[in-house]
């Protein structure tokens, strides 16, 4: 179902990082899903995790190895988001961070464990045990197109990407894999996403990359309106290309960095809504001159998020009645009707509030037919921008999450 | 598909109020579309109508009408909004007013007009007022349920009560109409819904028991969050009964008429949530303890929005999880998860933030599987309290939002 998604290809080794991918059998059957990224001593990593209160116990495990040592090892399970668990989730989580380091002769909080799957039940430890120890026994012996499909739930393509970019004389590799097809309206972070560079990176860019591209790709994309409970992006820096070390975010080489990061990172966000549960369209939404950047993200969440809007552009109906209203109940602190202008994959369907005279129905049919929409509303009273990319709402996704317990 | 709604009975008449309702072909074939209900002098009303700033033309002829007169009549067509219909709607809206005016032998201002359907077309002219020639002509020959069907649009079912109250030595009696199914998420409003008593009211106390009781009941129905660009509700008090007048709201007569009115609004508005698009469950979710009962609401509201939570009620699937994580995502200033309990059809799930000790997957299935489901939600912080009612999210949606231009 997924809309213009390819398998991924051309997908670049990173210097620093290993990977080890195993089937435990603990949920899904005949398939990877458990996935172990090794980084090597020296990698520097930052993280955003999920603004979901009820955040899943790996979350709050991760987010205090991360405050203590530089992780060596991302501890990532399938089937399981141990979530919604309670005080034995906690314990498991713990659990299987202890079980790798001793492995891997490191401390337990230089691994970070990351979950996802079903809410609400407990890790199965034994199976979980003898994944770990799989696992760091065929260290190194799995890819990245290995490792974007160990962590796949309801996605129905592996999401994987690389970039180079070159710092000086050194030529860097930006690599990233995420998962994630339904509860996604992220705050924060995505569902769950790595992306490793072999550029040496300081920790606080590092950190202001992470949190930049965040904010533009991933926190800017929605299927559902569902926040998840596990939700969490890094970002890891092997600084094992060569390069001089990148210690300033306004320097060229960060921005060129910065470039390819933000590629990667916004290729994985829209594979995630162009691989949406049930999704047979991909939808741009871009609000601009609203009276804040809040009031456009207003306007373009409470589109991407009308259940009638999804609708009728899953049935290519050009019912664009229903983006007016989405628009004229948007919580937003100013709206002049007469200010607003609206087109449709360039076809004008709202010009200075009014139906726009040149529109037909034919027009309106054509451009509500394309697989990829390209919504623009302009509220027009200011420089104001924001966009967000979300899917359609089809049976398809009805069936997924009344069919399967995701 | 319606969820335990009965057709309409004892549907009771009301002094001073007489229905006219006529099929004008202008959309639907074979079925009455245009209602007029004629308010005889004296009589008293009040309308509140919705926030969604592309209010449809009706709304503000509506609006206007009403700060210059009390009503004669109310002018109510379906099958087309007039909405986003620009200039040209506001003039189709006054110009309907006019024609039942010159009729009637009454002032423009005192016709309020309404309608409902789909957005973005012109009213037929010609055929609309064909119409309301035909329904002057039967002034007086259509009964409550015949006007409950005549504005119908995806409702399944015409959604009408009657109740009787004594006040003193004088039985007053109230009866309601209303209609929606889709579309649905009032804002200050429901979708169309009209609410007459013969009991003497004075206008002060006629609004306060308007805005109380849609606060109550209208304005806590959800289907699918999409509010309406025409939502009106109005109610009217013909002052026939012959009771002394009730200008006290605080006084035991008032509030004895306040209890019939309200009831007749909450069974409409039970009866828009039980026909809602689709719906297959009848779903109450009741939170208490949130710091504010705006947190409360908060949280009602995201439970209720949730499609993830929709399709689990939809599939009877007990995929608890899913409330966990709406619950942790509402936007509400204090959340202590150690303080949530949640309890389904009585079944506990979550215990002081944790699963519920004794909570099982049959016990869960049992509560998950019936046709109203009662979701209790306590945050622990105090003893604000918010109720919503909502529908579950079914295949059937998609297909009456996707393969008809509702």
């Amino acid at each position: 179902m997924a809309v213009g998604l390819k398998q991924p290809e051309q997908l670049l080794p990173v210097a620093g990082v290993t990977l080890s991918a195993v089937a435990t059998g603990m949920r899904y059957k005949n398939r990877d899903d458990l996935l172990l990224i090794h980084l090597d001593e020296g990698s520097v990593t930052a993280a955003v995790f999920t603004l979901n209160r009820y955040c899943a116990a790996p979350v709050t495990v991760a987010k205090q190895h991360l405050e203590r040592h530089q992780p060596r090892v991302l501890l990532i399970n399938a089937g399981s988001a141990n979530a919604g668990t309670g005080k034995q989730g906690l314990e498991s989580a713990r659990l299987t961070c202890q079980l790798v380091a001793e492995k891997a002769a490191i401390q337990e909080e230089q691994v970070l464990p990351f979950s996802t799957g079903v809410i609400g039940m407990q890790l199965p430890m034994s199976e979980f045990t003898a994944g770990i120890n799989a696992a760091m026994q065929g260290r190194g012996q799995a890819d990245w197109y290995q490792a974007a499909k160990a962590i796949m739930t309801t996605d129905t393509q592996p999401k994987a990407f690389s970039e180079q970019v070159q710092l000086g004389d050194v030529l860097v590799t930006v690599t990233g894999i995420a998962k994630g097809s339904g509860m996604i309206c992220p705050n924060m972070a995505t569902m769950l996403g790595y992306i490793v560079t072999d550029a040496a990176v300081s920790a606080d860019v590092l950190k202001e990359m992470l949190q930049t591209a965040n904010g533009r790709t991933f926190n800017r994309i929605t299927v559902d309106s569902d926040t998840s409970t596990n939700d969490a992006l890094t970002l890891t820096a092997t600084g094992q290309a060569g390069n001089q070390v990148v210690d300033d975010f306004n320097s060229s080489q960060a921005q060129a960095l910065y470039q390819a990061i933000h590629s990667v990172a916004r290729q994985l966000a829209h594979a995630i809504v162009r691989d949406g549960e049930g999704a047979t369209k991909f939808i741009e939404i871009e609000v601009n001159g609203g009276s804040t950047e809040q009031d456009c993200s207003a306007v373009a969440y409470t589109v991407a998020h009308s259940p009638l809007v999804k609708t009728a552009l899953f049935a290519s109906d050009p019912n664009w009645g229903r983006i007016l209203a989405a628009v004229g109940r948007a919580p937003v602190s100013q709206l002049d009707i007469e200010a607003v202008n609206i087109t449709v994959n360039g076809v004008s369907i709202i010009a200075n509030g009014e139906p726009a005279a040149d529109y037909s129905e034919e027009k309106g049919q054509q451009a509500f037919t394309a697989e990829e929409i390209y919504m623009r509303i302009d509220l027009g009273h200011s420089r104001h921008q924001h966009i967000v990319w979300t899917c359609d709402l089809s049976h398809e996704y009805v069936t997924i999450n009344a069919d399967y317990r995701s």
